[in-house]
């Protein structure tokens, strides 16, 4: 049986639970790779630590388990990469600065195997690394990276191969959802939900990346390359996290047998696509609408196969630790197979403003007669049809009131707001709040 | 780019979707495949039929589009057996009997790659067709066999390779699921609901397989090949159908916040497995009693990743189709690694008696005084203690009523409905109904 060296760099909550598990399923992952997989080294910068967290003996450590200094460690990562004894290295330092980029790089150029759970790498530089891993033959594994232990990657590259993606969406950040479903059950204000977050240890102390949907669009980012091939950037993305999400908002989608998440979602149109990541109402028979607390999930309509949903744990140290492991497996049986693309096309995306869905707009006017003739009619004048307009909650003096509107655009939304502003520029007090509808 | 010809036995449902897919999305495979993927040859008896259905061209047909007798289909397939010039035989001609086990093995001992749907012969002759693959060094794909659509091959496969899985459950029959919701959104009788379900094209016109759980139990028995390395039998599970579930069974379980599904599930307990197919209570916090129609789903609890949920289409032409398409792709990508292991091991299947789970049990009493107090009793003597007792209804003349248990095993309960029967054996008029309770 071959031998495959492996060298873990960062030994935290994700890297410490991949060590974890190869020490712990040694003998069954053998088996299952039909090697002996020998984790050969690790960088960490406090060793200590790490060892007493996660069981790990001390001498796998370089520097021989004292602290390092990030020079030092710079050197030790420097030298995992051009030894000819390791094949595979592992990356569980996170960032998406250009140290880490290098890292990715040079192990790809070494012709050694990189695994990661870097979102923010591979959605910032994904198409330089993966065009370096092919341009070496060396394989990338990144099952980690998007919804930690839900095995998307892998579903997306190996089993919808037999069929066409029509579109993906699903719930990819667990804070957010955690923070919305605690909203709903418990009635709470964003803020304090936020801190009873951060207080059970479902938000860190900077939550800015979980709230502002920031983390949720590089993992939809990743998964638009994989199943679309296009490479898009964040700056792209039309994207709003759930910072100004309220309690009357949730009481809404209630009312209308609708779940307010926060949603990415992605979704090819001829040679066209949609892609957004915000909060949505969620129609009662999608199952995202029934996805709850830190849980992830994702759903993805096939050509032929419709409908398929994924549910799991989308963070977490072992659980993502898992998806690594599982990452070393597949290199270490494939690797010696001569596939090794990945998708790219021509495919645009789409304008948000073009996008079109049924829409929940969400208006905060003055309290006067008169209010719901202008609204409807400016409406109508952009020829968008009206579904339902919802129940009118006259609160501290203001009509609060949501129009669910039939299939329509963003454009024709904001000129229809346009026109009311001019005509009544005295009656509107927020702008409203315009949440697509998702079937 | 090397080329990969593939031959296609049986173009019926499943093998048209197949031919289909690999004509219309051939560009976009070849490029997955990075092989050009040619469907050389098909045996089918009735070439027209097929050729009208799917929109196939009939000069692929072996025997130039006429139809074939049996032994003239049987010559076709040993010469496509024989042949230099086939990579990859599709079967999709189903039954387990052993014309078509002989297809499987001399495909796998001419090194050529076998893909398969069929549940039935995988659940009769896995160890034999998988032990053949090994020994020879030929790939089997049978993602298609189990639930349709889902994945669930492929994941167990390649992405829970970095984890332990520790229980497999989930609904794996179509038409009981829908006859089941039916019954429970209409009021429906059994029967009843059995007629619309073959009326609406959900179950055939022999429906036996689908409502007795044989179905589900060979689905079943290859997943827990996979995942645990045993090889059970069919006779050797625990297996119940739906035929006699009633509207009371649906009732009694709505009022406990309860769902009644057909459910597959087979749990490790250490060195020993659980495995059983029946209907079981579902809680209402597990996705799976929220999982109706048709729709299939597939949960797995890992050691690392914990709860995991799979949903889709258990059935359909261009769902399985494209299911079997994946494999294709899968084997043309990765042949030439030297991986080909089916995991085998020396885990006991735990004889049903022994399986602990609260249970639902509902008694079918004469309507007369004093009844709770012996049925409480008797299950007290056995040491069960008593979670529920449910609302009786009084109906024509007999008590009905549930009572939900803590965790117990069978055999405790039928120990204590021996009790029963010994002390009063006038007041029982029928067996009562035992469900064991899904967490």
């Amino acid at each position: 049986m071959k031998t495959i060296n492996i060298a873990l760099l960062g030994c935290g909550t994700v890297g410490g639970g991949v060590a974890q598990i190869l020490l712990q399923l040694n003998h069954e992952l053998n088996s299952r790779a039909n090697a002996n997989l020998v984790l050969k080294k690790i960088v960490d910068l406090y060793p200590q630590n790490a060892c007493q967290r996660f069981n790990i003996p001390l001498d796998l450590f370089c520097g021989g388990g004292k602290n390092l200094s990030s020079h030092e460690a710079g050197s030790f990562i420097q030298e995992i990469i051009k030894s000819d004894d390791i094949d595979i290295i592992i990356e569980t330092i996170g960032g998406d600065n250009d140290f880490v980029l290098n890292i990715a790089l040079d192990t790809l150029k070494a012709n050694k195997h990189f695994i990661t759970a870097n979102k923010a790498l591979l959605a910032k530089y994904g198409k330089k690394i993966f065009d370096t891993a092919g341009d070496n033959k060396s394989l990338i594994g990144f099952e980690a990276s998007v919804c930690g232990a839900i095995p998307i990657i892998k579903t997306i590259k190996e089993s919808f191969t037999g069929d066409e993606i029509m579109s993906i969406s699903g719930i990819f950040n667990g804070t957010s959802n955690y923070i919305l479903t605690n909203m709903q059950k418990e009635g709470l204000e964003f803020k304090d939900a936020l801190k009873a977050a951060q207080k059970n240890g479902y938000a860190e102390s900077d939550p800015s990346l979980d709230i502002n949907g920031g983390d949720a669009a590089n993992k939809l980012i990743i998964l638009i390359k994989l199943a679309f091939g296009i490479d898009l950037t964040i700056d792209k993305l039309f994207r709003k996290g759930i910072e100004d999400i309220n309690k009357d908002d949730l009481d809404f989608a209630q009312e209308m047998n609708l779940t307010l998440k926060l949603i990415c979602f992605a979704e090819k149109k001829e040679d066209e696509i949609y892609a957004l990541v915000c909060p949505m109402m969620v129609k009662e028979n999608n199952f995202l609408s029934k996805v709850n607390n830190a849980t992830n999930a994702v759903q993805i309509i096939n050509k032929y196969s419709g409908r398929h949903l994924l549910v799991g744990a989308g963070a977490g140290s072992l659980e993502t630790a898992s998806a690594i492991v599982s990452d070393i497996i597949f290199t270490t049986r494939y690797h010696a197979s001569n596939f090794n693309k990945m998708k790219s096309s021509t495919v645009k995306l789409i304008d948000s403003q073009n996008f079109i869905f049924p829409y929940c707009i969400i208006f905060e006017t003055e309290d006067v007669p008169g209010i719901t003739g202008v609204i409807t009619t400016a409406i109508g004048n952009q020829r968008i049809n009206i579904d339902t307009v919802g129940h009118n909650r006259h609160n501290k003096e203001k009509a609060i009131f949501p129009i669910i509107t039939m299939p329509c655009s963003m454009k024709q939304i904001n000129a229809a707001i346009q026109e009311i502003k001019k005509i009544r520029p005295d009656i509107i007090i927020n702008d409203p709040k315009i949440f697509p509808i998702l079937n």
